[in-house]
């Protein structure tokens, strides 16, 4: 058996044995444990009803039976006796007879009390779940109860859970590094009091992911990143496009070698992909006319800023064009609205999630997307007197800059510039027939930076090759990629997208990390 | 502007103007060359309509005007004009006056004939474009004509094309590796007459991938490969599934550091990740409760098999569970099942096509999976008097013959083994809670090969820990991965499938590297 998932090695059979009984002793012990714990907790109180609190057995797919999704409970199912297994997101005790709880299951949250009664419900009962640290597992029984006013601080707003068990499944060990309730605390709250609250710090929460990724504007940024991964696809698989999958590993440093990561390869070397650019197109030149993949890109770029990381998901695409490039570009340019109309449709409670934690305007964009020339764009920017060139490329400034004057001008966060000079794009981008001091190639931009950047390829062998030399880009290193256009191909173009680029402008958020799971910088492996 | 595929460097502007000129040239050049070579055409024989035929100047997006698909051609459209850009297939001439091409788009062939006429079709129209080479694209003009017998070597079987015009796009270049008409010949046509063809080597196709990529079979196989993820996602997003993308540079070598490569990462070192085991159930931790991934997963195995690669493509999911892990095997087996109907209701024509090629049996599969426990299997193996061990596991040609075992019994290629002895799974692997020789883990087998290999986790933190260290594992090279569990985690359980051994059974293909766009194996980075 040679396994899929990277399991482990196997363990001799003395381990086996030596394990069993470690393992049976162990077992033991813990079972004693808990039931001591209940015989104190007996002791220290008059206590009846034991067999309605405590901690769990651990669960090793003991047994089946059913439970209750906190999204499904509202008054109308008043009077009804559920049980849920949910995360205790905050609780407060108002006595030694009355306890408050909100439980959470990902996005949805309930109010859950606990009051001392004379039959099954004791004060060791009350103080034991009160002191269950916050973020542990329990699973709660309880009989829904429609309240009288509406609950504002959970999702649940007309009904509670008046508890009758509480049993811990898995509990937190230690400190935890922030509170869930100070990590999902936003901005508006800290403009109104700052000195309040304490602010959980970006590299703070990076360290401690797996709390902070449970914030519901965290659980709202993934379903959207998912979300836009589910939309680009769609659209793609419609117009008949197929997924592929391009090596990471390759043998030989592409586009002159620089940023990229070396790998031990056994006793030679290798390198990871920058980019699928060179797999893609080789795909149309093997007839599959349209092809897109969603995977992860390495770059070995030593720049710590709040929009570089080492490693990220590009949604990549190429096809095959009957006459023009903008064939290609109409397709790109529909696939992004497609994407901004799903979110807006299907993602709307996840948007406000985040929007609740991290304010921002709605994302604009027009049905019919603005498109303008380089020249046009450089225009625009002189009339509001910005310097530059008619050839020189857009800074990360001036990118922002005309960001803000087409957000004036036209009302949109999307828009697309075509028709780059050539002498600021890479050295298989098809210079313009018209025009040589430009190309055929364009960038996609959301409030004013650059999400999608791509063009028409040179797909012809011999004017390839002398792209490739004038670019300063050593032929050794990409005779393969050349050599694929000697068997004839058709002309072609396509593009690029950062996934995670895409999220945080979409969002507005402020830092690249925000919209990655599990970031990677120079500085950042882990977790 | 950063951009996002991997566009390069930008040119100086003196290099610029040098490479305008030195392209000014080269164009001049070449209309030039096209011109002397019509008229040389011209002088040779009595040449007339030379406007029909020749090299097309380079595309680089001039016009725009439309062109038909030859799927889409059949003898209902008999006497209408239409234009295809496909690739030459084969062409035979007859003589100086009439040629015969078949024309290739993707799956589709065509026939087209090309016979002088005195008004547009000269001798040396007919001989320019019988002297084209194979694998060249054109673009063909011609009126379609209903034949009055079946046309059997191509797919549009009641029309063919009389050709009126006829361009090169795209020429290719040298001495194809191999024809393809080679490189598609079935197993069936060895059979018949082995001396007569030559067999294309795998090794001789992997060198020149995107021209084998182009025969029928392999562009059936690769849109299986995208139907499988297509069908995988579909499923799970139905499911409540939401898709990750977790990092695949890593700070450590996980599990051990054995098989894992290392990766130069700024001055420090860094790992490809070998799973995503870690990340998804960290995934778990942050309260996503359903998650997969479609990713890139490598491994420095110095295996050189049919079924081994350094580089596959790994479809991971990983899931809360209520109760039982059953519920996510359940799952597990309802995706399964979803993915081969999917394929044999969706993809039908790809599987005929791969097939054709290389001739396989159906894939038997039953619609309620058959579930054998770990003992079961032991016994079944016994009764057929294979030798094995209790808590033994599987050789590859055990598997093997479980495979044919249980397709005698049961007629299915599919089938799922549970309950593996705990000593031959990876530490994280959870006892079975009544015989804790055993665990909660499984296996899917296809065809007698193992594609899926999943369990339940051990989510009690200091129970993994004990369960790592017995197993020999480096607890500082987990500890982050251990610490998730400290902040509360549901019990879960996940798998892990091979994308392209999934393929590979499906079909029945000899090797792996059949079913990956451009394999990776210990000797091979290149194309």
């Amino acid at each position: 058996m040679s396994d899929v998932d990277g399991e482990g090695k196997p363990l001799s059979k003395k381990a086996l044995k030596k394990l069993e009984k470690k393992e049976k002793k162990e077992n033991e012990k813990k079972q004693k444990e808990t039931e001591r714990a209940a015989k104190e907790a007996a002791e220290v109180t008059e206590d009846y009803g034991t067999e309605n609190y405590g901690k769990l057995k651990l669960n090793q797919s003991q047994e089946r039976t059913g439970k209750t999704r906190i999204a499904d409970i509202n008054a109308s199912r008043a009077g009804e006796t559920v049980s849920i297994r949910a995360r205790v997101y905050t609780s407060r005790s108002k006595s030694a007879k009355l306890a408050f709880f909100v439980f959470r299951q990902q996005v949805s949250t309930i109010q859950g009390v606990l009051a001392v009664n004379e039959t099954n419900i004791s004060k060791a009962f009350v103080k034991f779940a009160a002191n269950v640290p916050a973020e542990s597992i329990v699973i709660v029984e309880g009989i829904i109860n429609k309240t009288t006013e509406a609950i504002t601080g959970t999702t649940v707003s007309d009904a509670e859970l008046h508890i009758k068990k509480f049993y811990v499944v898995s509990e937190t060990i230690g400190r935890l590094p922030f509170s869930l309730e100070d990590a999902s605390r936003s901005e508006e709250e800290f403009k109104k009091d700052e000195a309040q609250y304490s602010r959980v710090a970006l590299e703070t929460r990076l360290n401690s992911r797996v709390v902070d990724l449970r914030t519901l504007a965290n659980q709202g940024i993934f379903r959207i990143q998912s979300g836009v991964c589910q939309l680009f696809r769609e659209f793609l698989l419609s117009k008949f496009f197929i997924e592929i999958h391009t090596p990471k590993l390759l043998g030989a440093a592409s586009e002159g070698g620089a940023n990229v990561f070396k790998v031990q390869y056994f006793k030679g070397e290798a390198y990871l992909a920058q980019s699928p650019q060179l797999y893609k197109q080789m795909c149309i030149c093997s007839d599959f006319e349209r092809v897109f993949e969603i995977a992860p890109v390495f770059r070995a770029e030593d720049s710590n800023t709040h929009r570089h990381m080492t490693e990220f998901v590009g949604l990549d695409l190429e096809m095959a064009f009957e006459e023009h490039y903008h064939e290609v570009l109409e397709i790109l340019q529909e696939l992004l609205v497609f994407v901004f109309n799903g979110l807006k449709n299907r993602f709307s409670s996840e948007i406000e999630a985040v929007k609740k934690q991290y304010p921002s305007t709605n994302f604009e964009f027009l049905q019919k997307t603005l498109r303008l020339e380089f020249k046009d764009a450089v225009k625009l920017l002189r009339e509001n007197n910005v310097e530059i060139e008619d050839l020189e490329d857009f800074s990360t400034e001036k990118e922002k800059t005309l960001g803000r004057l087409v957000k004036e001008k036209y009302n949109t966060d999307f828009y697309i510039v075509d028709k780059f000079p050539l002498g600021v794009r890479p050295f298989y981008t098809m210079p313009d027939p018209n025009d040589d001091k430009y190309s055929n190639s364009f960038d996609f931009f959301m409030r004013g930076q650059e999400i999608l950047s791509g063009g028409q390829r040179v797909h012809d062998p011999v004017f390839l090759e002398e792209r490739a030399k004038s670019n300063g880009v050593e032929i050794s290193t990409i005779q393969p990629y050349i050599d694929s256009f000697k068997r004839g191909v058709p002309p072609h173009a396509g593009g690029g997208i950062g996934l995670e680029r895409v999220v945080m402008l979409y969002l507005n958020l402020d830092d690249i990390r925000r919209s990655s799971l599990f970031p990677r910088d120079p500085k950042r492996l882990d977790p």
